[in-house]
């Protein structure tokens, strides 16, 4: 507890964009996220005011980090799992716990879970060489991927190095995720499901809630995360990528943390994910997921080749041009490809939120020519 | 600049709950706010990044506060306007200016200013002893007034050691306030005209838009905020107080900041007051200032009674209570009477959202009993 305010201390390893996001959901509950930070420019240490700074594969420096704070949650997924165990064994409150985070670590691991649940998942199994991979298929890294490293969809680029799987190229129309937080208490509240758009492996729009999705598809989304949720003991965010093929749903991969599909909700749901994950892994009572407008959309925005105006100078070319349009900025130096902020849009027709999101998002990047 | 991230540096003079949430907003922006902050536990000091500790009154702590600030703003009106003239003169960017916030700072100013310009106001002359005082009255000291203080319906009360005035105590319907942003460009954003709610000189809940305001008063309200803005130079934001009375609208008070009558827009309207006054006084264009839902009701959390569960534990009562309405805690330790934070909520109904409001602030007050 923060003696100064009564409130509680949520410490986050991990200073990226969603430590960043997180910062400014706590600020309204009342808190100061503290975050353990790689160096002092990640996005969240720019603006928090508790900033440790330390290697988040450190035991003592995680020890040192948790020491004062309340639970202990997380902005990745690469604090190796016996850490968080020995943690926990010391008496620190961690969120997600090991157990529940393995099955984000190791893609092996969680495709054989997910399977004896009888949870739809692309047929997969574990390769050891390249001479096992044939077939239309696609392999992966069981651990360490993250925005499309440690996918390859071409067998000549596979790091061989690793432990690998390959899974069956399936047939879908499209990708989607479900959204759910689930409280010690067990109390679960699942977003609308959304439509998220790929390209080159990278997320890089989010359609909330996904447009035309039938209402038994979307239950039966929302209830596949809520079962994973609760059987895999996950407290915070899970958020559950699917396909949606013409054989029914599949589960592509898990996370449980916040998510860039549902960035959306800062603004398009009446709480935002980042909200949620706090008042989940502090045990209060879940906020409302529903929907702000009919149709929000969310566009990230990758930083673009270098020249031309500045991102102030962009910003105000934005501004001018959409004056309702809502913009993230994450404290990130532009590179081109990385993920440097998001913008949404909110409306009444998806047509017109996407368009007018997906043209922010490029104005961002290129400047307004 | 903060050459880390190509965006400007805003500094905040006051580290209160206005610039904390302001922070919030500028972290969207891409940027953190710097704020020059009296004490290490003032709220805005609690959470973010760039606290420069100093007083505002002390002209070489403004002064250092300063450098390398793109625009210098406030979160209060008590900085002389001889040090914001000080710091013009030496290059600084301050917005609002010395000239606009002069007639925040003096109320004497104000009044022969909005009488030269034609604008409606309470009847009012200044008096320099008790003996003057005489009428249905209520007497203002001209300078250092604040939620109440400084205003006093019963002449024996007075403290006559300093500058004062008296006014008309005129028949009201209701208070209502007009808050519009300009920026130095000359662009002016006005937000609907909301109505407040008093009690005991304290802003309790705001309501918006008014319920049931006619058209062309709300647009009288805007018009009167706008010309306001323009003819005293204002940049940034300007709330504008006013009085509902039977012979129409009466000026009561100005504020040049974000103001506890426009916390609403933090969910109510798709342009937040703080994001506003930032892009204002940064040049920005203004940000749509439409309303997110057709009816929002702020009330103000003020601080009850010791004894009883503490805040943490209220705010579990509450969030069971009632998963939708947003809170807003300014990380202040709890003195009765004392501002701690304020609920928000929105619906279709103002009768609805209101009573959820009002319920939400009393149970952060009083726990559930």
């Amino acid at each position: 507890m923060d003696t100064r305010t009564g409130l509680p201390v949520v410490g986050m390893v991990g200073a990226g964009q969603l430590a960043r996001m997180t910062h400014q959901a706590a600020i309204s509950l009342g808190q100061s996220l503290r975050v353990l930070a790689a160096t002092p420019d990640d996005g969240a240490a720019l603006v928090a005011a508790d900033v440790r700074l330390g290697d988040h594969t450190d035991l003592d420096a995680l020890r040192t980090f948790a020491k004062g704070c309340d639970v202990v949650t997380f902005d990745h997924e690469h604090v190796p799992g016996e850490h968080i165990r020995a943690l926990a064994a010391e008496g620190v409150t961690v969120y997600p716990s090991a157990d529940a985070l393995y099955y984000t670590q190791n893609k092996r691991a969680m495709r054989e879970r997910l399977g004896e649940m009888g949870i739809p998942i692309p047929r997969w199994r574990p390769v050891t060489s390249r001479a096992d991979i044939d077939g239309d298929v696609v392999v992966k890294a069981v651990s360490g991927g993250y925005d499309g490293r440690g996918v390859w969809f071409d067998p000549t680029d596979v790091d061989t190095g690793r432990e690998l799987i390959v899974e069956e190229r399936i047939p879908i129309r499209r990708e989607l995720a479900a959204l759910v937080a689930r409280s010690p208490f067990g109390q679960v509240a699942a977003y609308p499901v959304v439509e998220t758009v790929q390209q080159g492996g990278i997320c890089v729009e989010v359609l909330a809630p996904a447009p035309g999705l039938p209402e038994d598809v979307a239950v039966e989304a929302q209830q596949l995360a809520i079962r994973l949720a609760t059987e895999l003991g996950v407290v915070g965010l899970l958020a559950v990528e699917l396909f949606d093929t013409p054989d029914g749903l599949r589960v592509n991969e898990l996370a449980m943390r916040p998510h860039n599909s549902g960035h959306w909700t800062i603004e398009g749901a009446r709480t935002s994910q980042f909200e949620q994950h706090l008042r989940a892994v502090l045990d209060y009572p879940m906020g409302d997921t529903g929907l702000t407008a009919p149709a929000v959309a969310m566009a990230n925005v990758l930083g673009g080749q270098p020249g031309g105006p500045s991102i102030d100078e962009r910003l105000h070319h934005l501004f001018a041009h959409d004056p309702g349009v809502k913009v993230h900025l994450y404290g990130k130096q532009v590179r081109p490809g990385r993920k440097i902020g998001h913008v949404t849009a909110l409306g009444e027709d998806m047509d017109q939120v996407r368009s007018r999101a997906v043209h922010a998002a490029r104005m961002l990047r290129e400047g307004p020519g």
